[in-house]
């Protein structure tokens, strides 16, 4: 045991200085004076040379060559510990070094280009991401798939070819929902009148506290792009608020609650070990999803919050609760994925998954990709996109080097399905429970079935025992078609 | 030139982590949910482990063995990382680590003792970081003399015997003031009505502005203990308010900002450098001092805060300009440091010098130390303390093992009166700028000749520099006769 409890105190320093670059991150979109930027550059630099070296450091090779597991939870250590350092390992850290530069100042150059719609500028820059990319996964892989390499990162344990086999048994029925509705007579009203900042911001918090967020462990701010961040006794998130569009602040809000309560789950055993996080992004998009979607825009969780909404800014304009319910699930097809509905989302994702796997392969050159785009948007979407910032330059994850990283939203909303069929199985008073506005017995739930796991388990594992079935895309076409099914009468 | 450059790589980046660290300590400040404490324990406690890595590097030492320096900002800097070296690799990493833990500790308890005045409880874990800081100085001190080697983290090239030389020198003085004042008929009024805190807030930003403060690399925040926080591009300070006492508020701000402007005007060549930061806390102090007092407590700025005061918080009670400044200004003794007027600071200051360094050498037995301080406060102050968190539990320093920290501040106050008779050398119109909020003029003046120095000059030197004449208690003398002599007229 000696030789894991040095490799353990060894990694509990690495997590906690992870844990102080998060922050950083945090910090950065929330409070960072403006000027700050170019030092902020330095310091990240500088902590990600102090992580990359411990993540590589000879010590970790030697112990982990050593350490045997005395129980599964010190096997699942192990796993992510040898994880980790195989990856950082594998790459050259002059390529590391690179790809941290180049992709810091691609995404300056990216907020840039979409702001100009120039897709010329940012046409060469992404070229040099995803040959860095490339490169990173050519090494990673040791002759195997690239794309596959890079979506480790991700979603460990995952392959493209089970995700494309699961785009292609989810794909018919999103397609054939899509068109049922979009061919109905059944409409839903929008928002149309200005609500405060300071009621959405209060009824924002107001949803996180309904939603379990333990704020003695975190805080709410305001950011641009909504974020959660930091895990263990620390997790924050963020916010943001539109004048008149309050659904975006309380559905951002429980959102970011989903991944925020995830963190916060967490069995305190696991407190700055490898385990201490949540498993991967599908894993965490299923509980971001959940709270959002299925607790969230549920018909007796909107009624609640109509008369929330209803109490904290008068009467806005839509006075019947279905017709409320209808609203915030409205269906229409639009250029943005962050502003997709339900029905649209996954299809967002899908083509965003061929796409970037055709980037990394080579077959589509970087030069090809707005008309590629355009072609399959159009194929998909039935118009063609109008400019550059809705299309291909809409995206941070690109300019970035988050290639493999779009898949795992949509690997969320299928855990989330499954999750969902589950809870509803365990849990037949939850509608009642919902339109009082108490989700305890839902947040419990799947806190004790599959956050306070952490990492112990892998993906695929962890939902299949917290649902007692293999994950499918089943459960969440099903509700699909039942909720949107009766919202349109089709 | 390469060997140089080695090592300043090096520093930078460990100047970078550190500017990390400390924004560690703002956030725990200012931001930190409540329940994240022991997490973040371990969090300061692995970056203060990287960063004594860093500074104990043995490359540190082969690169300073080495080094030529090309120019005087080149052997500044090597002055500085040596001057770390030598102190960083004199202590024993256990000692240091027992250091950092025991002082933890501390000052938790001194805070619940404080509030309980429980002087037994923290006495013996006073005596624990008293035997701790002996034991550090006398690995620094290397057969010299202890404490002299302790004030050296604090006042790098001051002894014990020079301070104690300015204080003979002072205290007559400060001693004759003090009676003659307490002795006068003239008398001024309290504030006796409420303040509501956003008008405070308001106003505390405006004279942030008014004294040069920096938003654009900097943020203020509310903190139990205004502090200043950073360097370089990112200098954040913090204040408070009392609901009774906008003075508190007021001055905290311009205080700290004094402190932030002197990071803020370091030449932008000193960045992430051993010379990127204040030289040592008396010069520190020596702008916050002269910003809080001898400019925003001089009259013609209070003329100015009194119209913005009445502007934003209406009549409060107190017409006159003249009577305003006097209320400013109430000389009248009191137990506590913090809340000293100009004329008593530097009594309370000379006190616990003296204290301090009968702990350090041993003479006075930690057991001992309330009946000395008693003995001594009566002697100075004219009353005997009442309860301990008015006696030797008010401060927090010594439970967080700093000794040698109190005498900067009268250093700094000795400072920034030579500062102030030279800068009113330099400008004669100076009250007029002052009377209209007016600071921008002496305000460039200490950075043109003080701030943008950064550490490039050892602390003396700087001040003789800024002001052409070796520092002596001369000038603090006569500006604080001036002012209160013609205040209470005697």
């Amino acid at each position: 045991m000696a030789v894991y409890d040095d490799l353990m105190a060894f990694q509990r320093e690495t997590e906690a200085l992870a844990q102080v670059a998060g922050r950083l991150g945090w910090d950065q979109e929330t409070m960072m004076p403006r000027g700050a930027a170019e030092q902020r550059g330095e310091e990240l630099a500088a902590m990600e040379t102090v992580l990359h070296a411990r993540r590589t450091d000879a010590r970790v090779g030697d112990w982990l060559a050593d350490a045997a597991p005395a129980d599964e939870t010190a096997a699942a250590n192990l796993r992510e510990i040898r994880r980790s350092y195989e990856r950082n390992t594998k790459v050259p850290a002059t390529l590391a070094a690179e790809i941290a530069r180049v992709t810091s100042v691609a995404q300056g150059i990216w907020a840039e280009a979409r702001a100009a719609e120039d897709w010329d500028t940012f046409e060469p820059v992404l070229a040099n991401v995803i040959r860095l990319r490339q490169e990173e996964g050519q090494a990673l892989a040791g002759g195997g798939d690239v794309y596959d390499a890079l979506l480790q990162d991700y979603e460990p344990g995952t392959t493209a070819a089970e995700i494309e086999a699961m785009f292609t048994a989810l794909r018919p029925g999103l397609v054939a929902l899509r068109e049922k509705i979009l061919g109905a007579s059944i409409t839903y009203p929008e928002l149309d009148t200005e609500f405060p900042e300071a009621g959405q911001l209060q009824l924002s918090e107001e949803l996180a506290l309904a939603f379990g967020y333990d704020l003695s462990h975190g805080r709410i701010d305001k950011a641009v792009h909504p974020f959660s961040s930091g895990s263990g006794l620390d997790v924050r998130i963020t916010t943001r608020t539109s004048l008149r569009d309050p659904f975006n602040c309380f559905y951002s809000t429980i959102h970011e609650v989903g991944h925020a309560a995830y963190e916060q789950g967490i069995d305190r055993a696991h407190l700055l070990t490898p385990l201490g996080r949540g498993v991967s992004m599908g894993v965490h998009e299923s509980q971001s999803r959940i709270y959002e979607n299925q607790l969230g825009r549920s018909e007796p969780f909107c009624g609640f919050l109509h008369a929330r909404m209803e109490a904290v800014f008068g009467d806005f304009g839509i006075d019947d609760p279905r017709a409320f319910y209808g609203a915030v699930n409205r269906v229409a097809p639009g250029y943005i994925r962050t502003e997709a509905d339900e029905v649209h989302y996954n299809l967002h994702i899908m083509m965003r998954f061929d796409l970037e796997r055709a980037l990394i392969s080579g077959d589509l050159p970087v030069a090809d990709l707005p008309g590629a785009w355009n072609e399959r948007f159009t194929a998909d979407f039935g118009v063609a996109v109008d400019r550059p910032s809705n299309g291909c330059l809409q995206d941070v994850h690109w300019s970035v080097g988050l290639f493999g990283y779009f898949p795992t939203y949509s690997l969320g909303n299928v855990y989330a399905g499954c999750l969902h069929e589950a809870l509803r199985r365990d849990l037949p008073d939850l509608d009642a429970d919902l339109a009082e506005g108490h989700t305890g017995n839902a947040t419990s739930w799947l806190r004790d079935t599959l956050q306070r796991h952490g990492g112990l388990y892998e993906p695929r594992a962890l939902i299949a025992r917290a649902t007692g079935a293999e994950p499918s895309v089943e459960p969440l076409l099903a509700y699909l078609n039942g909720k949107f099914g009766a919202l349109y009468g089709v």
